[in-house]
């Protein structure tokens, strides 16, 4: 990752402000082959689009992805397939409603990266956030909707699992009510709880934080290219590139730092199958076949109304409560996101695992690589 | 980070194995005119090497340094300096001790990467762990040690922060304290905890996870190359590629789920001064001059002389205890390892950062870039 | 360079069809703080737009560039300029004017890209000659207009040098007639033998090759990464990469096979002064402050009238005439774009340069660095 | 490529001067299982090791390689084989004699890198010239032994094809007697031209250019990552990146600047067959099936005994003659250096080419991917 390009095999170069005239990104490296339009990518971004409860922002942006190049069709292709080329995605911007921006235009909001852009760069487009806006992530979720399709034997699955002080009890887990409520919960028990909890953020002008857990299924053993580019090291600064992200985890965690050895390894009976996940599916950074899970912690929006002490570009001590359209829970977005990246992050690990060895995995038992 | 490579424009590759006849790194794109000897990184090598007490493994290993290129002086230079070109560091493996590896040649250690490496590459070196080894990290710790002259005014300093179930108080950290134990227990208070803890793990022939804060003093704003060349996208990346590594976090890190916006946010006052960290020291990706803080989490080692169900790559169900001299917790050996990962991190956004901008960071209150 | 992204710390990723929506390129890592409108660019693509004479192409496309993102201006800036994040621009296909692509769309023509297409990808958009169209270079010219802007010191100056047969003699060069021709021709002798030849070939329907060199001038010393990012390196790598290229050479080039030692060296005098530029400003992969020039070859368009021998895709054997809309001398248009090349393989290496080092360079006779 | 690492997927970075204690590479990328010990690397060093003829440098270097990591044996392994892990390379400098390096410690030899270095860098190794030395090709000749194993159905053959004015004529091209004469020669009836000219320019103190052709067959079509990482731009690049190079050509690389159309297109019957290479077996970047095809101009070594004017590092005017071990004509050394860079790139092009696409290629008259 480098810059606005994540990616090896699979390189997906992002761009765009949230106020710009359009974002979008360049998918590069796709195999050729694979069925695609408009309509594979659509969806997913409806999933992550903002504006559809009380509890996001009511920007209203349709999200309608064009793709401009990259696929091809004739009388031979069975429809539109992609062609090897990179594959350049847009996305306009629609609802950048007029505004006075003169407060935050030369001031800091404090936990926002206001501060940081400006040190660096002198010059930002202050605009909704500009680059630093979690709007850039429409992005990366089309971009994730292409990967979905480079490697369809996975399938991903999130969750948000924790809003502020409440937490889902991992035992309670049920993965098909996540579609039942706002909230990306999968526990039907949690949703009043978290629908009062986000309700009195909401009125107070406030915002909270919230853990997001994703999990692939049906990822094969051998992916993941040791040393540095272990697949938990790609998964690990990938998600932590996501707006407000500030902690990754995969399987246990963290939770394994007070395990004992025995607790800790999973054990294995032919199949092969193992006896739990604390390894979260990656050993030495190389997948074991068992599903991948990983874990984000995401802050609270720093955009709040409450008056906060900071600074302005001039260097001056002010107080700055921030208006406009924000979300209380910027985790009640990242579900869709945080699985883009997952997926984008292992279907380039795929391709470079077919690269390096030609692909598949050698089994317990023989027979050489299948 | 690719394959064996990790950083941008410092650039380092390590290779080797644990029994292997050596392991080292070429270190790449380090500025010319750097004062630079053996005696530069041999001390942090010493800081990480095993052997020098009961709760880390026995391997007896001096861990010498030599600097194979990069480094010149004559009677100019005011001693030996590197050119510019690349540095190449050897380490020789020097205590491969003799011993029967045939009960792991064929097993999978459950919890381990033995595994993984079979599934992917079909053929492993076995021998001490091969290049799953955590020896592997000498090599980083080296080029750490060069970092860290790139970037002199940032000081790095690490301890162990929590050790199985034990955790040490945040409010309790007495850095100064940390090199008074044999356990970089950052709280006197907790040191007799931990010895306890330790040797009725040891005894047990069991293992432990810990966790591992590290801090970068120093480092000024305005490193960091967003969107996906994040300064702490790049750490988790990197950090998460430690042997052992479950989990990474920077700032509050997963603790600020449960934050409201008001108390996530690190006001500010002239100076720029920060009334609070919970950001890390970073923001939307770039340092904004406070304290870089993270904290790893790592499982306990995998090596147990308890009996655990696994196969053999025949595929038969069987169990396994491994003997041998192994680490009881992994974390007790991995603060120079997060430090020196961080130091080469910090040096390669510094580098990157000068080449795009010329350097220097703009200030509140105008003056331009300083 | 990898797939269809060029540059190190200035990335430049482009896209596009020759008969797609529209075809562009995202510029990453651009300095912040650099006036950018579209009229910058625009002067740039109007120089390499086709349908501009009777020895190139027909085809009328206006070229219009759009900035997507990346620029922003306020009452502060003086206009807009570049923000440190990527630029995304946008040039739409407007005359892609319907024919039958029956013929091309199942047949190789020979020595055109259509069969390594097919054998590579299976599928391809033969349509203009889909991504392997010279159309692809107008992103690179755009992108090179950006480029010159971040290395406002150098000078880029291109011609054609030879068409056909038809060589100009080196001593007869006068850079200020370039313009005054449609030829790019440095010595106005030349031009009218240039164009009887030209017009000899288009009334045949077949198509000749060409010589482009360009120069670069007020490159100072020091720019370039050995080993393998020498200048020349990449220029040879970047330069092979436009359409239709089949050789580069630097400085004498391959006239320097038959020097002797005395005759190739560049002497040396006070300043730095060189006596001679054989090495074309570059040694040992590092600019020496002497102007950068390179030559490329250009291998005749493939598109021509004359049936050739060729198979289709079903491998019948057959006899292909190319009809449409082609330049006879795909050279006539190259020279924009070696020049675009050229300027963003050199504002890569500044940055780079600055980033490793600082900047600058030093001078015999001391004083360090400036 | 950047700094001193070249390729993607397989990656090649090698370190070391001319007189430091040893040089070497580490190959990183490499895939597992593949038979390798220092006796299949050793005999293509010792092609290319000097000190064997009196028209090459008299330095006496065995050149002995040892493997350091990445391969393993056992009793299962049949022999040692590569692991998938880094392998590092290690070439000891034996031959360093002492001499008196005052001159040209000081001072810069016209047409060498000692100006370009010490102004990018300050310092400099000048002993024998440091990295700038051709000796550091030892290292990419020993990764390209390993590479020719990843592509065992490439074979690859090089001959030096003129030297100083003295060109082989292509029809006379017999390459069963390159090994026949000590000049690479593949024409009889050029040897004694050129042992005459060789043995003039050696009693003079003097040095020549040269000219070296390779060709590798057996590469199937469909390699290549087309736009920037196209093939030919990848071999234009990594070629021009050796010591001396001053140009790179494809197929009839400068040549085709004076063909027509018709003369450039390699017509193509069932198979498929073509019945001419102009292209030198690239077309848009990517394999055809045909020889690749790739000449490389040498400039002479800037080493002589004539005086030339330059400068020395205070500045000062001076006439400098270089003492010492040289080659009179450093393309005598450099066809197995050729051969190993094109074996390198081409086997980093079929990893790349398995990873994107899983391999193979589409045949005209169908049957998919084969």
């Amino acid at each position: 990752m480098s810059h606005n390009t994540f990616g090896h095999l699979l390189r997906i170069t992002t761009w765009g402000e949230s106020h710009g005239l359009a974002l979008g990104c360049v998918m590069d490296g796709c195999p050729p082959g694979i069925a695609l339009t408009e309509a594979d990518i659509q969806p997913w971004l409806d999933r992550r689009r903002p504006g559809q409860g009380k509890f996001v922002t009511q920007r209203q942006e349709p999200d309608a992805v064009r793709i401009l190049s990259g696929v091809f069709s004739d009388d031979r292709t069975e429809g539109q397939v992609t062609t090897g080329t990179p594959i350049s995605l847009i996305i306009e911007n629609v609802d950048q409603r007029s505004r006075d921006y003169s407060e935050i235009a030369r001031a800091f909001r404090p936990g926002h990266a206001d501060y940081a852009y400006f040190a660096k760069y002198g010059v930002r487009d202050y605009r909704g956030g500009g680059r630093q806006s979690a709007r850039e992530t429409a992005a990366r979720v089309a971009a994730g909707a292409i990967a979905r399709k480079i490697i369809p034997g996975v399938t991903l699955r999130g969750a948000v699992v924790q809003i502020g002080p409440h937490a889902v009890d991992p035992a309670r887990i049920d993965w098909t009510t996540v579609d039942d409520n706002p909230f990306w919960c999968p526990d039907p028990a949690m949703v009043p709880v978290w629908e009062e909890h986000l309700e009195t953020i909401r009125k107070a002008g406030s915002s909270t934080g919230a853990i997001v857990a994703v999990e692939a299924l049906g990822v094969p053993a051998g992916w993941g290219a040791p040393l540095y580019g272990k697949l938990d090291a790609e998964l690990a600064g990938g998600l932590m590139s996501i707006n407000a992200a500030k902690g990754v985890e995969i399987g246990a965690g963290f939770a394994s730092a007070a395990f004992s050895g025995e607790e800790n390894a999973d054990e294995m009976r032919a199949g092969p199958e193992f006896l739990a996940n604390n390894a979260g599916g990656i050993l030495g950074g190389i997948s074991t076949g068992q599903p991948v899970t990983v874990r984000v912690a995401f802050k609270p929006t720093s955009s709040i109304l409450t008056p906060r002490r900071t600074l302005d570009e001039a260097g001056n001590e002010i107080e700055l409560r921030t208006k406009g359209r924000h979300d209380p829970c910027v985790g009640l977005r990242a579900v869709p996101v945080v699985e883009a990246m997952t997926a984008c992050i292992l279907a380039d690990a795929f391709l470079r695992h077919r690269g390096q060895t030609g692909g598949g995995a050698f089994q317990p038992g023989g027979g050489g690589r299948i």
